[in-house]
C-alpha cells in the first residue's frame, strides 16, 4: 500500500514501515498508508526557525499577502482534482466546496486584508498597533505598540473534517505574519491534505523552509517547542487537554490555541410560529447543518431549543425536510448527503446516540438502518440524518454529548432566561444562532449566551437571502469560543495575523518613536 | 499572635489555627500570621459569581468608571497609613510610592479610560469592539465583534514586591469591565494588602460580592473553577507551571495570564561613551534599577549589556554610585535601599549570586556584607548592591538565574546581532531598555529583541526627564511577556478590560445588529 510522505526541510520523505491505513470512506477500501516514522522533528522545527522564518521576514507585508492570493489563484486551478479526492472522504460536492472553496476563500481574504490593513512600505517586520499616546505633559516621552513576527513555527494540528479549508485558514494568517507552518493532518482525511501541500509545494510560490507537512503522528514534534514558537490545535476536547498539558508547551508558555468541538445550539423565537418566514428559515437551517458534510462540523447545531408549544410543529416540519435527504455515494448528483469520515467516527456516533437516548426519543431516522444511493450502507461510513428529542430540558445528556454526525436533539425553553441558561449548559461554545423577527428577543437572548459563544448568527428574513448561515467561520470574524470550545480564537481578520506576533510596547522620545514604529509626528 | 482575617462572602473571616508567620523585614520580628483555613473556597467563588458579578453588571461601563475613581480618592486619603504599613515590608517611602501611589494612579486611569473608550449610556454589558462590516455585497448581511463580561470571578494570585499596586492593577481592569475580584496576597507582605482591602471595604463603595480577600493559602481554590473564571497569576515560573496546568483549568480551559519574573536587559548603546549624557542616563537607571524595591522588581534590569570596550568604564562609574548608596532601615530619610522582603527572600538571592558568581565576579558588593543604617544587618534581611561582570557573554547563568534583588551583571556585546542574540537567552522578558541617542542603532536592537519582549525602554537626552524609566509599568501599555515571562499581557489601556470579557462575532441584519450593538446606520 501506497505510503503517503511527508515534506520536511524542503524535501519530500517517505517513511518507513507500516503506517496506519486510511480508508475510502465510501466504499471503505483502504487506498494509502499514514506515517510519520523517522521524521526528524527536532530537525523541522529548526529549519522553520532558521530557514522559513528568515525568508518570509524577508518579504513586505504585502509581498506575502500577493503570495496568498498567487497561492489561491493555483489552487483554484485544481480545484476538480482536489474534489475527486475529496469525494473519497465521504463528502458531496456541495460539502467539497464548502471545505475547498471556502479554504481559497480564506486565502484570498487575507490576500486582500494584507494589502488594506498592513503597512505595505518597508515595515516588514512591525505592525503598529493602535496610535502612540503621550505618556508626559509635555510631550517628549510617547508610548505605543508593535507586533511583530514570532520567531518560531506555527505548529497546526488538524482535524479530519476539513482537510483543506482548516490547514488553509490556518496557513494563510501565519502566512502574512511572517511565520513558518507546520502542518499537520488528521490520517481520516490525510490523502486529501497531501495532495492539498503536493499542490502548494508544487507551486514553487512558498519561500524554502516556510511550510512543511507531517503526515501521520506528531510523534515527539511537541517535545521541540520553544517559546517562539505556536501550537494551533483543532480536534478533540480531550486530546486538547493532552497538548495544553504538554510539558514543553507549559514550562516554556508557548502560545497554545484549541479549537474545539461543542454542543452549539440554535433557538427558534416565541414570534416564528409555524407559517411565518422565520419558521421555515429555522428548519431549513437546522436541517441544512444536520446534514452538511454529514454533520460533522465542529459548529453544527447539536441543541435545536424550541419554545415548548412548538416542539410538536418544529419535529414534524424538520421530519418532512429529512426524509427527502438522499443519503448516499457523494458522486451520484441526487445525494444529498455523503458518508462519514470513516466507520470507526460512525460507531462513535453510534454509542454517543446511544446514550443521549436515555433522555430522549427518535423523531426522524435510525442509527442502525439507512437508505443508500449508490453505495453499501454498512461497508461505507454511511448513517441516516437522526434527529432527536428530549423533552426534559434538564436532562444532561443532550448539554454534554456532542454526537459527531447528522445528529441534533429539541429541546423545548420556556422564556428568553430559560434558554440563555439552558445554552450555558453547553459550558461553551463555537457558534450559536437566534431565529427571530424580534429584535428585543434577539437582543435579550445574544446577551444572555454571548460570555458562552465565540460568534452568534441572528437570522431574520432581512438577512435570510445573504445570510451565510449558523455553521460557517468567516475569515473576518473571530472563529473558536470559551471552555468546551477550547478557549481559543482563530481569524478574526487582523486578530488571526497578530496571533502570530509579539505585541510588545515601545516607550521613547517622539523622534525615536518615529524611527521605530514608522508613525510620522502629525498621525500622532 | 494575630491571625489576620479574611474577606469572604461579603463578611470578614478569621480563620482557625496557628497559620504561616510574617515578619517585619526591618527587625525580624513576628507581626502577624496568615492562614485561609477553613474558608470554603467554592462558596467564595459561588458567591463571586451569583452576588458580585451581577451586581457590577447592573452599572454601567461609566458607573464602575465611578467607582475606582472614588476608590481612588479613598486611598489616596490613606496614604500615610499605607506608607507606614510598607515600611515594615522593607520599602523605603520612595518605593513606598511607587508601589501605593502607582497603586492608585492605575486606579485613575482606568477610571479615565472607562469614560474616555467605553459606553456611556445603557449598554452595560456590551462593547462593540471594531466596526460592523458587510459580509454580503447588498450589505443586507453585516458582521462585528462584541465584548461582554465573563460571568465568573477573576482570580488574582500576587506576588510579594508590589501588595498596593499588583491587586489594583488587576483589580482595576476587572471591575470595570464588571467582572468580581477575588484577591489572594503573597505571604511576606500580606500585612499591607491586607490593610488595603480593609480600607477598600470600608469606604463601602463597592458592590456586595465585587471583591473578596483570601488571606493565607490559596488552599483548594482552583479546584473549583468554571469557565467563566479567569486566573491573573503574578509570581514564580515554577508556580505558574503549577497552575497552568491545575486540572480544573485545564479541562475548562479557564483564562490563565501569568506575569512570571524574567532576567531582563539594558543595552548601552556604542555612541553612549563616557561623557555623553546617554552614558550617564544609563548608569543613573542601572543603579536606581537596582536599589529601587531592593532589587525586587520583576521588570528590573538583571543582565546590563555594554559595548566590549565599554565594560571597564560602566563598572568604575556604576560601582562609584553604588557605594553612595545608603542601605538601612526604610524609616530613617537619609537610607536610599531598605530591606528586602524577609530572611528567606535573602537567602534566595545568596544562593542565586554564588551561582553567578561561578562566571562572574564582583564589581560592587559583597553578599555577606553590608553596612546598614539604624538597623541590625542580619535580623532585618537586608542585602548589599551587588554588581557583577561576566567577561563571557555565552555563560549560560547570567541569561538564566535571576537573583530577585539589588543584582545586575555587566555582560560585553560586539554588536546589534550580537545584542540581540544575547537578549534573546533570557528566553522571554518583560522589559528591556536601550540607551542611546542614535535612532537607527536603537531600531536596529529593537525590531531583533521585540519577539522577545513585552515592553521596551528606548532612553535618549529627549526622553529622559519625562520617561517613567526601564522597570515602570503603566496602565496605558502591556505589562507581561513572552516564554520565560509567563506569555502573559496586563493592563495595556483597554486590552486589560477586554481581558475580563469574552469576544464574540455577531452576524445578522442591519437591523438587527443596530440593536445588538449600539451602532447605528451612519457609524458602519
Amino acid at each position: 500500500m501506497r505510503l503517503l510522505p511527508s515534506y520536511v526541510q524542503d524535501r519530500w520523505y517517505t517513511p518507513t514501515g507500516d503506517g496506519t491505513p486510511v480508508y475510502d470512506a465510501v466504499t471503505g477500501e483502504e487506498i494509502a498508508r499514514a506515517s510519520s516514522s523517522g521524521i526528524d522533528m527536532a530537525g523541522a522545527l529548526h529549519h522553520a526557525r532558521t530557514v522559513g522564518g528568515p525568508g518570509l521576514r524577508a518579504l513586505t507585508f504585502h509581498q506575502r499577502a500577493a503570495l496568498l492570493s498567487d497561492l489561491a489563484a493555483h489552487l483554484r486551478g485544481h480545484r476538480e482534482e482536489l474534489y475527486a479526492i475529496s469525494a473519497r472522504t465521504g463528502a458531496t460536492l456541495y460539502d467539497s466546496k464548502f471545505d475547498i472553496d471556502g479554504g481559497i476563500r480564506v486565502l484570498l481574504h487575507y490576500a486582500a486584508l494584507g494589502l488594506r490593513e498592513l503597512p505595505g512600505g518597508d515595515e516588514r517586520l512591525a505592525y503598529a498597533e493602535g496610535p502612540l499616546e503621550s505618556l508626559s505633559r509635555d510631550g517628549s516621552f510617547l508610548g505605543g505598540h508593535v507586533c511583530t513576527p514570532l520567531r518560531g513555527a506555527a505548529v497546526q494540528i488538524n482535524a479530519y473534517n476539513f482537510p483543506v479549508w482548516a490547514p488553509l485558514e490556518k496557513l494563510a494568517p501565519a502566512l502574512l505574519a511572517g511565520v513558518p507552518s507546520l502542518i499537520k493532518p488528521a490520517t481520516p482525511t490525510c490523502v486529501l491534505t497531501s495532495r492539498l501541500v503536493e499542490l502548494i509545494v508544487e507551486s514553487g510560490l512558498l519561500p524554502p523552509g516556510s511550510l512543511q507537512y507531517v503526515c501521520g503522528s506528531a510523534g515527539d514534534l511537541l517535545d521541540h517547542l520553544i517559546e517562539q514558537d505556536l501550537v494551533s490545535f483543532t480536534g478533540s476536547a480531550a486530546t486538547a487537554e493532552r497538548l495544553r498539558t504538554h510539558p514543553a508547551v507549559v514550562r516554556q508558555a508557548v502560545r497554545f490555541n484549541a479549537e474545539a468541538d461543542s454542543v452549539n445550539c440554535s433557538v427558534l423565537g416565541p414570534d416564528a410560529t409555524p407559517g411565518t418566514a422565520e419558521f421555515d428559515l429555522y428548519i431549513d437551517q437546522l436541517v441544512t447543518e444536520m446534514t452538511v458534510k454529514a454533520g460533522q462540523k465542529c459548529t453544527a447545531i447539536r441543541r435545536a431549543f424550541v419554545p415548548a408549544d412548538l416542539m410538536d410543529a418544529v419535529g414534524e416540519a424538520a421530519a418532512a425536510r429529512l426524509a427527502k435527504v438522499v443519503v448516499g455515494a457523494p458522486s451520484d448528483p441526487a445525494v444529498r448527503m455523503g458518508a462519514l469520515a470513516g466507520l470507526a467516527q460512525r460507531d462513535e456516533v453510534r454509542r454517543c446516540v446511544k446514550t443521549l437516548l436515555d433522555s430522549a426519543r427518535l423523531v426522524f431516522g435510525h442509527p442502525d438502518r439507512v437508505d443508500v444511493r449508490g453505495a453499501d450502507a454498512e461497508r461505507g461510513a454511511f448513517l441516516s440524518p437522526l434527529l432527536l428529542r428530549c423533552d426534559d430540558p434538564g436532562a444532561s445528556a443532550p448539554h454534554e454529548v456532542e454526537a459527531f454526525g447528522p445528529v441534533s436533539t429539541l429541546i423545548p425553553y420556556t422564556s428568553p432566561e430559560h434558554v440563555a441558561f439552558l445554552a450555558s449548559l453547553g459550558r461553551g461554545s463555537l457558534a450559536g444562532s437566534v431565529v427571530t423577527g424580534d429584535a428585543a428577543f434577539a437582543r435579550e437572548v445574544v446577551l444572555g449566551v454571548a460570555p458562552w459563544h465565540g460568534r452568534l448568527l441572528v437570522l431574520d428574513t432581512e438577512s435570510a437571502k445573504a445570510s451565510t448561515g449558523h455553521g460557517s467561520p468567516l475569515p473576518a470574524l473571530i472563529h473558536g469560543g470559551p471552555g468546551r470550545a477550547g478557549g481559543g480564537e482563530e481569524m478574526g481578520g487582523v486578530r488571526g495575523v497578530l496571533h502570530h506576533m509579539q505585541r510588545t510596547a515601545l516607550q521613547g522620545s517622539p523622534r525615536m518613536l518615529a524611527t521605530l514604529t514608522g508613525h510620522t509626528a502629525e498621525e500622532r
